[in-house]
């Protein structure tokens, strides 16, 4: 299998400011320098000329928002921004503190950090049952003018009976985050039912025990949905020391344009970044100055919201990624690290098209699709849950999505001939090893080096403390159960 | 709840025949004369002048079709015909024998039919992987010019592990009906994976067990699925008596055009007709007069294929169906009566779009819509499998459905004070039995009488007739059980 390019370049496709004499190329080139002397982590190169403009991000309203891409429209003309402006802000509060209230769970607050940034533009809230309708069955809604745009996952808030009840009549209500804190306002509500088994069906394509979305987030949650639209008193922080990592669309926009980016390729992960991811962003990035464009710009995109118990955590996977950075293995000067605050579903060839459709949104114009995205094993048969190849199938198919250049890889794997990873030649199959992720996990635990030029040492450093402080922490905990 | 019409009135709405000098008013007229005469059952009035063209429709091939709806386009913008012509008939017959053989099940052979009629169209055979992740995500299938047609429920030939061995890598295969028989031919063919979770989970909602279609279908299929296009060397006919009922797309639209429809409204149903329906259809009619059609025609179109155990059988069905229009019930100037080949999914609101969606393709510009179509209990719980009201929701929303008027209808229920069936009226609601399927056939099979008005007499006495039957037959199975 090659990597193949389905284009569709438009009219839109040349940044218009690109000649453009407003911006100061000195300032990009010391910005540039800057990357390279001090690492990533915790210390996001953005902040100091992206970070700052979240206090803007807040006034612009969906009808004054004036911000396009240079490089490919959000979904619905103009991206969603539903962070209250500050001259409102007081005013609005006390309007939330009067309504009856929803509270959300951590989870629930990361879909309102989504909504409200406009990562699912055009959708302005959590969605009435006419949008939810056509998200479970045509994993797309038909905007008024009749165009489509792609929307795959429900986006949805449940309540339970109790909370049902407290409403009453009442048109609007607050929303309070896990802490008590007053996050935001959902407007003109609509209640309907939450038929679980439905919904989890047609999302995953299976009912069976042990999907981590499903245990966690909808077995546990209420009866009912709650849709409307939103208005966020605050731009959601999560106070974890990576929230400068946290763009929003508009500030990627941002500084795609300020970077004078003419691509934008975007890479969803939810792992550790090996060699092999490295040599396809690389093979990417050349691909694309071979066609002819001058700055092709990587967005390299984890996914920062809820992910599985057995999934290495976010601070350590950040970590890991600025210790690919420093190590040169991918290039600062033409990448950005940014997080995806997206909780994640492991709903397979479902969930891709909502991890594409919000990176349109974020201003990428090519995406990068590998072997079954956002799939994991069947929870209880001895099989993967989805067909491998059928993300990367459903993804150029999808409604809404042809404005976007799906980009499918080839298959890395780690070369014993060459010792390194390479693209996996099937005519010496047998020269290849395939590290999966629960092999790599297997390795890192037991203190066992992966074979050289699987990862960078740095990087590889990064999950061996992990893993060990997990062991230290298992051991003394088990320690207090014996002494106990 | 108001039956509304939601309308979109195009340049082909109005019947371009309508004026023409070609069609005879007075055959037309002693047409008419004779329905009135003659029972409709076994004696389909529509045989005589259009069953022969029967014989001429295989002529039509795809590219020299030029049957087009005077009153709405078949998807795709012509009507599928894969019947092949008779002048090649003898050559595709031995070409055929030479091929390795699939083996079709009765209700493989109902799908071929379905699709070498133009039901589907513009699908042209069995769903190859492409067309088949495109149903089961999107519920519909773009076509190469972008546009978007319906197509709601994988149409798709099951083969088992040794059938795909025997087939090796031969481009096309000869289908062999149930008895053995030469059907037809799948030309260059591909064969993938069967997920019968994932097609269940995707299609159902649910994968509950004890749902009809898979329990008979599905899961005694094989693990592999094989598509291709598709050509059947002589139309399909099931000798039962009622095949002169079982018009293609071909000949509805011809018949159409000879009563010069200018509106053509289709009811599905697999259920006895009773007077609630009746009152729908009639009340249905006068509102088209009403916003001035002059020559509306109701498609009475029972489902002919698969049905699950304890639903009335086809036949019965057919002779309820008959005395409804003897009765003078409905009219059997403006209604034709014809039998949709399709078999039934019970997939609820992803099989009601199969069922508009085919009816376009018959020529039917209007599609009424009633309380959760296609659906039935849940097979496992106590409840609906689907919301009531999802069905017409998600109809009006389908993408490919845009150019079908959706007529939704209120409820109907037997009015215990006007002692007959009308519009429930919530604000006398205890006046209103509401007679469920259940329920009619507890009457039916103890004999005893629904209340007056409910159904024709005459209709009635044909399922009283029919559960007799049953009931000696299960006496007699007893019987022979305690005697041995």
């Amino acid at each position: 299998m090659s990597l193949s390019m389905k284009l569709h370049i438009t009219s839109t496709h040349l940044n218009p400011m690109l000649n453009s004499q407003t911006i100061n190329k000195s300032t990009s080139t010391n910005y540039n320098t800057k990357i390279r002397s001090k690492p990533i982590y915790h210390c996001n190169p953005l902040i100091s000329t992206v970070y700052k403009s979240t206090m803007h991000a807040s006034s612009f309203s969906y009808s004054s928002c004036s911000v396009r891409s240079s490089l490919i429209e959000p979904d619905g003309g103009a991206l969603v921004d539903l962070v209250v402006p500050e001259s409102e802000r007081a005013k609005k509060t006390s309007d939330a503190e009067a309504l009856p209230k929803v509270r959300l769970t951590k989870i629930d607050t990361e879909w309102v950090h989504v909504i409200s940034e406009g990562w699912a533009s055009p959708l302005r809230g959590f969605m009435r049952e006419n949008e939810y309708l056509q998200s479970l069955h045509f994993n797309s809604l038909k905007m008024a003018d009749g165009h489509v745009v792609n929307m795959s996952l429900p986006i949805v808030l449940a309540i339970d009976d109790k909370t049902k009840e407290l409403i009453g009549s009442s048109p609007d209500v607050g929303l309070v985050g896990p802490k008590g804190d007053l996050v935001g306002i959902l407007r003109s509500i609509e209640i309907y039912k939450h038929n679980k088994e439905e919904r989890i069906a047609r999302t995953w394509g299976t009912t069976a025990p042990g999907l981590p979305y499903v245990d966690e987030v909808i077995t546990p949650a209420g009866n009912w949905l709650i849709g409307g639209d939103l208005e966020v008193l605050n731009p959601i922080k999560y106070g974890d020391g990576l929230d400068h990592y946290r763009l929003s669309p508009l500030q990627l926009r941002k500084e795609f344009d300020r970077r004078q980016a003419d691509a934008v390729f975007a890479f969803q992960l939810r792992n550790p970044v090996h060699n092999g991811h490295a040599l396809l962003m690389n093979d990417t990035r050349r691909r694309l100055l071979e066609m002819g464009y001058k700055k092709p710009i990587l967005l390299l995109h984890p996914l920062g919201g809820f992910t599985k118990a057995d999934d290495v955590p976010l601070d350590v996977r950040m970590e890991q990624h600025s210790k690919v950075l420093e190590d040169g293995i991918l290039d600062p000067e033409t990448t950005i690290v940014s997080i995806f605050p997206s909780p994640m579903h492991y709903a397979g060839p479902t969930e891709v098209q909502w991890h594409a459709k919000a990176r349109i949104n974020a201003g990428a114009n090519f995406y990068i699709v590998g072997r079954d995205p956002a799939g994991m094993g069947h929870p209880t048969e001895k099989r993967d849950l989805y067909d491998p190849d059928h993300g990367k199938k459903v993804l150029s198919m999808a409604p809404g999505l042809e404005k976007l250049n799906i980009l499918p890889f080839r298959v890395a794997a780690y070369d014993n001939v060459e010792k390194k990873m390479a693209f996996f030649d099937p005519s010496r199959a047998k020269d290849f090893l395939f590290i999966s992720g629960t092999k790599m996990r297997t390795y890192a635990r037991s203190g066992e080096n992966p074979p050289d030029g699987f990862m960078c040492p740095s990087g590889w450093k990064v999950l061996v403390k992990y893993y060990e402080s997990m062991q230290a922490e298992e051991a003394s905990q088990q320690q207090a159960v014996f002494s106990t």
